[in-house]
């Protein structure tokens, strides 16, 4: 009888792909060093939700409360790969809540230091939240998994770098993949499986990269080109269940060369563990 | 015949009370004093609209843009009236886009500074964006005004100070109003036509107060007692015309003593003039 294929590995939390390519390193208080990764790029762009994790991560680091609850993020000037620096400020620490700011800079052809990204932030304990849940929210409609499509399914390949595409595990709603080809629905939506390539189970932080990881809305409004972020708020709300991740992103109003994007994040226990909105600009030329 | 009754004055943008409790005097670059009004206190707390408006005047004069076009805020300490000071960083200045960051500060006993709020805000100019619309939200279901009531119809006076009231104009409808007769819906709902008592017209930095001075959507889902902001944050996408707005502000997300506040600000355009969301929290003893 021929032996069974050993079971996948998946990638403890703290062991995959997310982690090593988000760990910064303290160079002394309030000063971290990393060298962003090429691996989380789409179309040259370095995906600004696995920034925003970066960031997370150090003033995780930096404050005494552990999980993010509400981070904001303006972004200032396009990162690339290769080395940058974060400095923290601690703006306040209480009780149940600390609050935090935080810079990412890399460098010129000087070697002067260039912000890319300011955070604000403010920080809690997820895990001692009383378990009460009064959401009247409910999880998107999306089919089962096994009849989405991932980026390998699809007929149009994604011009320029699509590293990022190869740390995920992303199936996309057939309902809001009319964009892939050539027919876009028009309706600002966009809908997903997610999980991670190394199969590595969701976290608090990792939701920060979940929420800006789908195709743009404005894909499947019949827009194309590139629609940067401007600014991204994310709520984190209670530690993801092990599984994958439901991700429902909706955009309604588009409008002035703006839009919104408004991101859901539930786990596989149906709790909406992650709320986002981010203001983006559209290019209409 | 008799006279008719003079109409009533309209205060200009820039003459009401609005403009006169949010004026900030600049003592130098990048530090602007105030004085906190206590017109606009509610229960003892001084809106946090209110105190966004505010630190937004700041930054609109301290940023090369005039117009807050996405606005983040932690609230730190509860502000109270009386002095302040303003503190603003320029964080980047851009062609269509600038950054920027403020601190407001209020003096302890030992006239020390304590920072109360910080702010990280992306401006621009309203006035130059397209005059394209593909907002595919739509205005909310709210009666006419005169079927709508005001605090001064309802029958539950608010305890403790409700100076705020009586700088605005606002109608509530109805079925968000059951709370205020002892029978709250249930459902995490508010809605209600807004305006400046002096009939004052909107400008984008009276939007921030807008998006923040509804009575709670809590009330309506049973639960009384405070429920202190912790973050808010707002996109102003478009100057709202003259006239009454129209402010809906929705709750999917309490759990875990928290809630969102999701708020839509509608001018008599019909357009959807900002949107913003807060995280609060909720004392459920």
């Amino acid at each position: 009888m021929p032996e069974a294929a050993p079971a996948p590995t998946r990638a403890a939390i703290g062991a995959g792909e997310f982690d090593r390519d988000t760990a910064v390193t303290r160079r002394e208080p309030g000063v971290y060093d990393i060298d962003l990764s090429a691996g989380w790029t789409i179309i040259n762009a370095v995906n600004g939700g696995y920034l925003l994790a970066v960031l997370g991560r150090a003033l995780a680091d930096a404050l005494p409360h552990p999980d993010p609850f509400t981070i904001s993020a303006h972004y200032l000037t396009a990162s690339q790969p290769g080395p940058a620096v974060i400095r923290t400020e601690t703006v306040r620490t209480g009780r149940t809540l600390s609050t935090g700011q935080a810079s990412l800079f890399q460098y010129d052809d000087q070697d002067r230091e260039v912000e890319r990204i300011r955070v604000l932030a403010s920080y809690g304990d997820l895990a001692t939240l009383p378990e009460d849940v009064r959401t009247t929210a409910t999880p998107p409609a999306i089919p089962p998994a096994e009849q989405c499509f991932g980026p390998d399914d699809s007929p149009a390949p994604i011009p320029g770098s699509s590293a990022i595409t190869d740390r995920l595990k992303l199936k996309l709603d057939p309902a809001t993949l009319g964009w892939a080809l050539g027919a876009p629905s028009g309706k600002g939506e966009m809908r997903a499986w997610f999980g991670l390539a190394d199969g590595r189970d969701a976290d608090p932080l990792s939701l920060l990269l979940a929420v800006d990881a789908l195709p743009p809305t404005a894909f499947e409004i019949g827009l194309k080109g590139w629609v940067p972020t401007v600014e991204l708020t994310v709520h984190v709300r209670h530690r993801p269940a092990p599984g994958p991740l439901r991700v429902s992103i909706t955009t309604r109003n588009l409008a002035g060369g703006f839009l919104e994007e408004d991101a859901e994040v539930w786990d596989s226990a149906d709790r909406l563990v992650a709320q986002s909105r981010q203001l983006a600009r559209v290019r209409l030329g």
